[in-house]
């Protein structure tokens, strides 16, 4: 059985297909032609079945492409124009180029008979980059993709590389249709099997760059810190001891023999019991630049992951607040790190949950190359079980505004910011072997809207999605579209009202990270605790009392949070420890904002699935019938997060629901 | 490395070694003559170590044993009797006749050189059986022997019969010295690759009954009731289809011709997703009797579980009680199981706890054979890293007195008591291929224990201790025994301590059930729940406002759990809902009693550890350094219930320690 299409069904090619299309490009050698290659098969594929054609040359109708090193666009920019009869793409180089003839085919009808005129469209930032959390053996806790949530790995299964991996094909040009230019194919988690795709399973690395190389996609490798002693015999992994740089020097350049065009090492050091350069006594500047000097030559980068922190945590310890780590470790070495490092912070202080702040130290490396992390695998967000269209999250954390003016989170990673260094999006990938690659079909937008924020932060996420809807339904009736707005538009929001509330995060099942177990991790190691008692609950992270946690903000910020009259109502629980009969800025007790926003939730979720019924016929059986199932669980697992929720809040406050409604 | 010799070093055999010994039998053909052939062996052994000698014949001095057949003395019993000159052991038959031995080298010296009249001492039961829970392949889950904590299984490794089955005589010779005498070789949960014991693996079980026959233990299977369907390819398993017994009937007419002593079959049926009647709308007398009908004509037993419950229960529903359970499915079918069949009662209405309310099933079944249930595997009692000397547990479930009067549980269930029928002494096995068999080498003693309780339930367990200790640390410094009987005797009230308190059972990590975890179960379908709110803690079991569950009692007992006045405090949250500041029998407060029993209990773990460093250089040092090992971990552990539990009582209660100890 093949896969679903995603966003690329043939009917999304018809707009194209139908035109005659001219290539105008030199010959070129090596990389750019094989993207020129890729070109020419999209076009070929469309115009074979919708009539049009492909000559060479120059071109009075229909489509032209041009691809002129001298044309002077930056890179992997495309400049387009339409005349009534022409529609004129123009890049300097195939990515560009490969990027605009997307653009064409994303327009679909639009983009051809109107005049518009010339304009170039560039990336924001030149790394939008996808990590897979894949394994080679399959791990006896953490399985063949760690946090996956879409069957296995497109590359490895169990042990090995696939022998057909005709699908990676097909799955990088998915990416390149959406200007996803680097790919690290490994989970940051090295285990000893994984770590030797560093040496002697170079040769799988150097296939998998092969078939995502005429996709404009580079390859990565997440490696082991401690790769010089357990793959090198080295006696120790030091970053500062010559032999470990030599070590590290000599690997990289087989690499590149292998691979001339590899993009670089992702490395996950001294975080949640990875190696790292504590256990020499070196800072985590010195480790990064010591990889990043082996791979400088090359022009290679290091992803260096700020997720630095204490995972043995005492819980009795109050005062260690795991918000504060990766700031507290990382902002002293601003100005140490080398050119092609790349600091790669999570959008939030913990990890990925429904609601945080945003992570100060996105903002506070300005002599650093700070990448933004984001996750699209829906670890703590659904699982690609429950509806959760992550761009509305995203939109948020790339439009904050760190100093509270013009300047926007996006502006800082991407280095448009005044004394910004260009860091990159990466996000950690939600796809698997799963007929539909993402388990949810509707999970496909956020794939879909991860490349597409990651080219453009400010892409407004309701547009993503008429985009998504418009490709992946092509022709559909018009109730589809208003009936997946209807459910997505707003999902992040109806997952938030019936899980973790206001902030507080977590609450889920341990290990697993699904359902809700609300005091799962509050007596554990992992630095997520609620402190619920009778009176009431959150974390004080404020200078006055708390971590001081909102010491790390610029202003507005620091002192916003610091403020339980200013701070916003959906962090409450995140900055402050409040009584059960709190005040909210809404007006609503702390307890029957609870309340109401679980059985409220709990109320849309089952809404989500009576809406859906209303599509069947109207798309794919499969597709209709998978999404129908999911919803069946998201409705099963609201209920259960509303009533435990509810039911602890309740046996902790003793404090009734003014609605009524049944407690336990 | 040789395991460890347990309670049967080489020096617990120099007082019968160091006696001429005679040996007066008939010769025997069969099954005898192999438990004969072991005697031959054991004083063999005993003799060229320590000088004694064997003959055959009659005696006048040392030890005199004779087997005859015609002395009228029951089944598995001996006759010792002594003068100063000779002492001697009668039996009519060969098992006696080692039990007899044994029984001398259990005293010792003590055995000889005095003048004592002949008694007579026989087993309280017929069956003195050993479940295992051990798995062919190695469950994801629950690994090679589910709730196992002593390595693997001393017959299957990874999907096979071990080659080296020697351990497994030794095994069944330490079985043989404290009275065991039937052996479940199996999981209860029988998967498919087990569920073909029964069949295309039965080789396997008749080379294991080869080995262990020797030593008078007859060999049981757990078999899977769905077996008729799975395995025999018939459209169903409906016990009344004449198909169905038919195949039941030969399959096991099959195992008789492979094992001529074959013990029977043990059931898990509608229990935890195993099969069982209830799909074809059949009573468990039905199905347990489908079997026993088939096992009848070679003399086997049905053991058949009570264990049937709701475990998809709804935590919503307070009308539903778990603990009810057994007796509500059971006590309907009283009277209409066969003659061969066991129902198999666990000795409390949950499962294993520390402390609960023994189970009513026991004695409510007078027209059925009801065999008791217990656990060595220390699944919910420390897991054989904490120190549980579980016999004195067994002792309060075995000298209680159902009707409050003479007759004890142990009476009812070893047939004793008025219309009782024996229905034996069950427990799940502690026992793997771990260097000292059980992982704690303390943790021997409760296997110990239960052996020689199932033979004699009057026993003393400080007694019982002393015998253990007397052989496995034979001559050793009377510090030695002080010490294991300062750490050892009120193990179990330590750990009862810095547990779940006053019989509310759980509050532990779910699916590992090691560790605290207060709400781990708090919000599952698995029946199991206390309650807690900011007022107060416990189940309402009662007649009047609760599930009833105190009826299911003979009087006095159903009035004296019905009423909070007369409940016995270590019972209170069995049985009642109480507030935090309820006054308990003790004059303390719930809540200071909580505080109390937590801060000592985790001291008392932290003497045992200081306690057991006396004993170093007095004891084996492997022996020793286990121990210890074990001993940080159990005060480490102990230390985690202590603040987790005190912790949650006060955030709940928000009442202060009177002591001001800390919480968190």
């Amino acid at each position: 059985m093949t896969e679903h299409p995603a966003w690329l069904p043939t009917a999304a090619f018809a707009a194209l297909g139908r035109r005659h299309v001219t290539l105008d490009a030199p010959d070129l050698d090596g990389t750019p032609a094989l993207v020129l290659g890729s070109i020419v098969g999209e076009i070929e594929a469309a115009t074979s079945t919708y009539g049009g054609s492909l000559t060479r040359g120059a071109a009075t109708t229909g489509l032209h492409l041009v691809l002129d090193p001298d044309a002077g666009l930056g890179a992997e920019a495309f400049m387009l124009a339409s005349t009534p009869t022409v529609t004129t793409v123009s890049a300097s180089d195939a990515s560009g180029l490969l990027y605009g003839l997307f653009e064409v085919v994303r327009r679909g009808e639009a983009a051809f008979g109107r005049d518009v005129p010339a304009s170039t469209i560039a990336p924001a930032t030149s790394v939008r980059m996808l990590d897979h959390w894949d394994n080679i053996d399959v791990h006896p806790v953490m399985g063949q993709v760690e946090r996956g949530y879409a069957g296995g790995a497109l590359w490895f299964d169990d042990g090995t590389l696939r022998d057909d991996l005709s699908r990676v094909s097909r799955y990088a040009r998915l990416l390149a249709s959406i200007g996803i230019n680097h790919l690290c194919i490994n989970n940051v988690n090295v285990h000893h099997t994984e770590s030797t795709l560093l040496t002697t399973r170079l040769e799988w690395v150097a296939t998998l760059a092969d078939i995502v190389r005429p996709w404009g996609v580079r390859t990565h490798l997440a490696v082991n810190f401690n790769a010089p002693a357990a793959l090198g015999d080295l006696p120790t992994s030091d970053p500062c001891d010559p032999a470990v740089r030599a070590w590290w020097a000599t690997t990289t350049a087989r690499v590149y023999e292998a691979i001339p065009d590899f993009g670089g090492y992702v490395v996950k050091a001294d975080s949640e019991g990875q190696p790292g350069p504590f256990a020499y006594g070196r800072t985590h500047a010195d480790g990064a630049n010591c990889l990043a000097a082996a791979l400088a030559p090359f022009g290679g980068l290091v992803h260096w992951r700020a997720f630095v922190y204490n995972h043995r945590q005492d819980w009795r310890d109050r005062r260690t607040d795991r918000a504060r780590a990766a700031y507290d470790h990382f902002t002293p070495l601003d100005g140490q790190f080398a050119d092609n490092v790349v600091v790669q912070v999570k959008f939030g202080p913990l990890d990925f949950q429904v609601r945080e702040a945003i992570s100060p130290l996105l903002s506070a490396m300005p002599h650093t190359h700070v990448g933004l992390e984001l996750q699209v695998t829906q670890e703590y967000t659904g699982q690609q079980r429950h509806v959760y269209y992550l761009p509305e999250q995203w939109h948020e954390v790339l439009d904050w505004r760190p100093w509270g003016g013009a300047v926007t989170q996006a502006d800082v990673v991407t280095g448009r910011a005044p004394d910004g260094l260009d860091g990159g999006i990466i996000a950690v990938s939600n796809v698997g072997t799963d007929q539909f690659w993402t388990g949810h079909p509707l999970a496909q937008a956020n794939l879909y809207g991860f490349g597409r924020l990651a080219w453009d932060p400010t892409l407004d996420p309701a547009a993503i999605l008429d985009e998504w809807i418009g490709l992946t339904f092509p022709g559909a009736d018009p109730l589809v579209g208003q009936t997946l707005r209807a459910m997505m538009l707003g999902s992040r929001a109806v997952y938030e009202s019936y899980t973790a509330p206001l902030g507080i995060g977590f609450m889920v099942n341990p290990g697993v990270h699904y359902g809700p177990s609300v005091d799962g991790y509050e007596y554990s190691p992992w630095g997520t605790y609620h402190f619920a008692d009778r009176d009431g609950i959150g974390v004080d992270r404020t200078r006055a009392s708390g971590s001081g946690y909102t010491g790390q903000y610029h202003q507005p910020w620091a002192d916003v949070y610091e403020s339980l009259a200013d701070c916003p109502d959906d962090l409450l629980l995140f900055f402050h420890h409040v009584p059960y009969t709190h005040v909210l800025h809404s007006g609503k007790t702390l307890i029957q904002h609870v309340y109401d926003t679980h059985f409220e939730g709990a109320a849309a979720a089952e809404r989500m699935r009576t809406d859906w019924q209303r599509v069947k016929g109207l798309v794919d059986d499969a597709v209709f019938a998978r999404v129908s199932e999911r919803l069946d669980e998201q409705v099963r697992c609201a209920d259960e997060w509303r009533d435990q929720l509810t039911t602890y809040f309740w046996r902790h406050s003793g404090i009734p629901d003014d609605q009524g409604r049944p407690l336990y």
